[in-house]
């Protein structure tokens, strides 16, 4: 494990595999992170500054100071197309680090998306241009530029690991974090997955039951489910 | 007053007039709330995962375990036709409980919306089928299938009593109880107090103060208020 | 400083300069915010009740009392065209103190919006009728007529100082106060730096970085800011 | 279920057995909370005002106004000796509703302490009178005295169904309730858990592991646990 | 009003009167804020590092940068013997912003505590050396000096205004703010309202109500208040 | 970077240099986390549950998953003496997973602490045993024992990533972890900085200030500091 370090940037990363990505933005949060086993969502504090946003891409990750926003424009050179820029904080803070101005910037280097677990404002402009971002805040919070941070490192980003090079998957249901080594693993995982549902929803809209349909009785009635009547026979 | 128990399924509840129902339906939770008495609100953290939802139906209640969305299912097979799915978990929890499988399955029933003191995903694909969930959160997590809670006993959702076959009603607003006893009751009161709230609002529309419409000018004085000029005045 | 008094009602407020304030609404919250050097921000839980909303004017102040909104009828005989309501409250309250009937209220005197740190109701009409709001809280409760606040003193609201008449700026970023001495100023300011942004704009979306385009390199080099090829250097 | 009615005062209640309160008090909430079935804890933002406060009584039940404190003096006189003061408020406040006049107040009357979904004051003077309190919040707050809520209805407080006459337990581990109609099986239940915690804790001081107490194993085995030497192994 | 400004100390301020400052220590928050009418009390999430402090004195106010002591540095030089130091900070911040060297720099000042809406470190450091200090969280997060704040100009600190020179009463209920200029005024007040508590104490003591000694029967009997002998008849 | 993962139990890690650990316990969480270039701090709601408690040791991890704490008994067993268990969950909760029992099996192993992202109960106890625990809150809420999750993989706890063997320092300030890798370099410049504390403690308490001993105010000037003898002067 290599340790967290300040004022560092790092230029050459490993970004996971390409078509693991495409496979993977194809997919919804939900259906990634079940095909994860269940790990590498962020908080739930995360949430798009407009809805129907939906992307995957691979994470250039910055370590923040608060109210502090720097080392963003220090990791807009490091991005390339394809990118989403992921940007942990050393301390909680709501302050509006990014607007559209690096909105604009990243725009110009393809970069996909930002992930911030801090503020973001100018949100309506973000908007109509397209870019997408997931943060803990909205806030016009102007910010200075005389503390340095970290590009490249590893970073907490709302609670979850984010490693350079690994696939961020966001959309409507928050943001998810799949480790570049396991994107291939997860994208056939996640598309397996994906395929099985298409049946699933076919068979309970036809008004099949879940209990049914995942087998569901016999492990209740061994975890000792009980069916009454009606609710005053719980009172003797 | 029965104990809440877990590990039952109560298959028969006292669902309330039909006609109280859809006479609620038409009214906002707002009014239905100030009908009330100014009771039944559920706490103003459970927002709609999409606008622009609006509906009443009769409460079938899970309370579940946090992190696990075992007893949903169970539920599902307990709904019929105008029901909404009503969920309290045993301690505070955000995990996505419930997502548009779900969803199919509850629209197969005719089920009319989901109320849950815990989180919901594939909240895009639940604003394409057009199926309204009021939650405290978003969050892909998912849950697992391993302890017992119990369905159609009272629960507390969100800081408000549901008794199986309560009334409620949720709008943009948030979501309200009504007690199925009281249901044809406060449905009058709501038509009467929004009929006379049409006439206010063209009194108003026309200019014409609250001060006046309201007759609170002699109450402001009693109680002291007092008018000065100026800011300045207050110094003296 | 004059002291804030509960049960007091100015008529008579200096209102800013008009031109000032329709040149503060040409700009957004985020730049205002930049022109007044980073100060008069509202807390980022202001949020707009509905999206797109965008709007300056001048403020009369309401301190309300938890669960009350009484002073908010008392207020609306003080509006003028022009003016935005703001309402602070004696102490944490999410309670619903307006909806849609005092915004017709609101309206029929020509204000342009509510700014409320506590609760607020009938959001879908208020949306239909266009009818601006900035709110801590959606909520149907209902508030009593029972005990005085004030009118018109200065007021903490959402964590920033308003007086009377001071400008107030909102959109889907937050809430801004300029202080009504500053209004010609800040307008000024924030004119001259928008005009700038125009052209920063057209040449980070040419691909210029900002590092280059603020001149930012050396700055970050003297504060000992290292690149390294890999992460595996930081190691050794 | 008999509705929730603001403005009434329930004169007469059925309080749980005194012998099954003794024996529960005997008891630590996690205990009791344990008998119970792990329910009726209320949410974990109810602390004690003071540390190393143990206590357990029969509810008086009150429904407070926010900011509003009214209620608490209409139900001191409802109170007897071995009764807790149970505060549930219509919506979410932390004024001090409570302070050292209404302590002494309650101490006349032989009631054991106070449980409260908002604010309490003068937390120095009742840590030296010996008063308990358990409350959302510590506030300085003042209150109103103007309008109604109920005594000795069900309230849900901090999350709890609490009815009058049911058997509250607090300590530093938080507040529990135990329905009156439950009191004597829950003390009994407890008691023996109680008893077994003894011989546990002997054997698990001596060394003893749990997995081995509890005969984890060969559930955890079929679970699917794997167990390896090394994190690297995991790489593979 | 004086707008408030970055990058400016003010060397001179009018601190309150010295006997109403003595006076008011004399008497806890509680009392001071019901003296003051209910006003000035700042948000509850304010809580002594340790417990049992007590203290008033008058305001040195620092408007400080998130994660940026530095203006705390340049505020010790402003204090005298008797005051206090009141931090605001310019957004939502957590950093331990002040620690044992602080205080031996403000002690040796005679300064008499701290009230920062910001994080302090050192707690039990503090606390040996008896220095009190009021904060919104416990933080070891260290902090930069790097921006420029102000000292001795109106800030919002935890949602109230405090002007320099004000008083500032605190203990364990709280932070209360005295303007200077009513301090000699509220004092008065507040030694009244002691005195007068004294002899209510003593009667509800001996087992008088509440009820009866602030005659609320007849107010309570107007606003509608029912007595039922029993919950059932609700029901009907 | 190895991929976080469920299901697992890692028998044999690398511990932090003992001789670095017991010079790290010699010091405060604030020192240790300035001499670690201010990074590795839990976020501020890790709180001691009981004052006073004071820790170092050596991390054995654990990912538990919601309201679930059977891996905390599979982790025991991979505990040796001067560890303290720090344990993670998949999402957000504050059940009390551990308690007395724990804690007896613990410290029959030597075990000097628990960190837990999670609720903690039994805390008069542990408060009496002697035995210290820092968590997110107090709950007596029990736990099922049913969902696997790991022991001994890297870990975000309360925002910190925390490694196996990694070195552990609490206090009443909160929670820092030093990476193994780093405990020797990261306890040397601790003690060099506490011993350079006492020269500048002494210093202080001298009545020199902090702006002249660190030399601030040639920054402060070049930052543009402005002294005014009266806030009126702004107003120009």
């Amino acid at each position: 494990m290599i340790p967290t370090k300040l004022g560092v940037v790092v230029r050459s990363i490993d970004r996971a595999d390409g078509a693991a990505v495409e496979s993977l933005a194809t997919l919804g949060v939900s259906t990634v992170h079940e095909a994860m086993g269940r790990l590498g969502l962020m908080k739930t504090y995360m949430r798009p500054v407009w809805p129907g946003a939906r992307v995957a891409g691979t994470a250039v990750t910055v370590l923040a100071q608060p109210g502090d926003n720097w080392m963003l424009h220090v990791a807009v050179e490091q991005c390339r197309p394809g990118d989403i820029l992921v940007v942990g904080v050393t301390t909680d803070n709501t302050d509006g680090m990014f607007g559209d101005l690096l909105a604009t910037s990243l725009m110009a280097r393809q970069v996909r998306g930002l992930v911030i677990d801090a503020g973001c404002r100018d949100v309506a402009s973000l908007q109509e241009m397209g870019f997408p971002v997931w943060s803990r805040a909205v806030s016009a919070k102007g910010t200075v530029k005389a503390t340095l941070g970290s590009v490249n490192i590893p970073v907490v980003c709302a609670g979850a690991l984010v490693n350079p090079g690994d696939v961020i998957v966001a959309d409507d249901d928050g943001v998810v974090v799949v480790p570049a080594s396991r994107a291939a693993d997860v994208a056939a995982l996640g598309q397996k997955r994906s395929a099985n549902e298409e049946d699933k929803r076919k068979r309970l809209a036809s008004g099949e039951l879940g209990l049914d349909m995942y087998s569901m009785r016999p492990a209740l009635a061994e975890a000792g489910l009980v069916y009454v009547d009606r609710l005053e026979e719980l009172r003797r």
